[in-house]
């Protein structure tokens, strides 16, 4: 069984909740089209061990026993970094949540003012990038249209790592 | 800021991630419907702190520093326990979610076999309770009605318990 975890923000822990659906195999869901037949047969090999969604500082740093770097941006509700930060922050989320629960894989993700970042750790490599989509969480334009971009683009590099360094 | 945090299994993570997107003011969103035009007002002073899926018993031992009980039926993928100790579980979850992250309101979810089991614990109550769908994870029997079902309840009860004790 090859086990994957996942601390998410802005991709709201759908990246893991998918390949979860796909791994213990329900027959119809959201992001199913992703998914190839063979991908559909490997990915009975995974197993999720979490999936989780967190927007606050105090959230990330006390479930997963880290720091992180002070917010670039006032935004109420959660934090919101510049891209640059985010891509520092979704590899520390990443890496904690691989060490804290000894998962083969863990994802990071995280997007404040920017295209956002998503980070997935494997046994053997740190794969760091960004959506394709520029959106603003403080002033919510484009939110969605991220989210949607970095569910699909996370979940695609997954199959394709999982498929290249684990079979 | 009222805070919240959940840590789910059987719901998938749905209800804290509801509550997230009612919260930060999303125009629509999937269970949209439970929520009167005075609770989508009310729900402004709420923050998610995290909405977590955890459907293993070592990501929840680890990132909740909890020791869960030995599961009731063996099923490849995740914790499968009886009702009874459903109830136990969604529980502990939740006191420990509430304690590490010093939350206002905490909830947990789980359930295996029978109707599974919610609590959501406030700064002065508990509150635990089953769904109202009989399902069984081993053999997937009814699981997505007794989700569906889950999430309703919870968020019901949730805005219920909300405007009694916070406003």
């Amino acid at each position: 069984m090859i086990t994957v975890a996942t601390a998410e923000c802005f991709t709201h822990a759908n990246i893991g909740l998918t390949i979860h659906k796909a791994a213990a195999g329900y027959e119809d869901f959201e992001f199913k089209y992703l998914f190839s037949d063979e991908d559909l047969k490997l990915i009975k090999n995974v197993r999720v061990l979490t999936a989780m969604f967190i927007p606050s500082i105090v959230g990330a740093e006390k479930l997963l026993d880290i720091k992180l770097p002070e917010p670039d941006y006032n935004y109420r509700y959660a934090k919101a970094y510049s891209e640059e930060k985010d891509l520092e922050v979704a590899k520390l989320m990443a890496e904690a949540l691989k060490k804290k629960l000894n998962a083969n894989i863990s994802i990071g993700t995280t997007a404040g003012v920017g295209r956002g970042a998503i980070c997935i750790l494997t046994d053997n490599n740190c794969y760091l990038f960004t959506s394709d989509v520029y959106a603003n969480l403080v002033t919510f334009e484009n939110v969605k249209e991220r989210q949607k971009n970095g569910i699909e683009k996370g979940i695609k590099k997954f199959l394709e790592i999982l498929k290249r360094e684990y079979f």
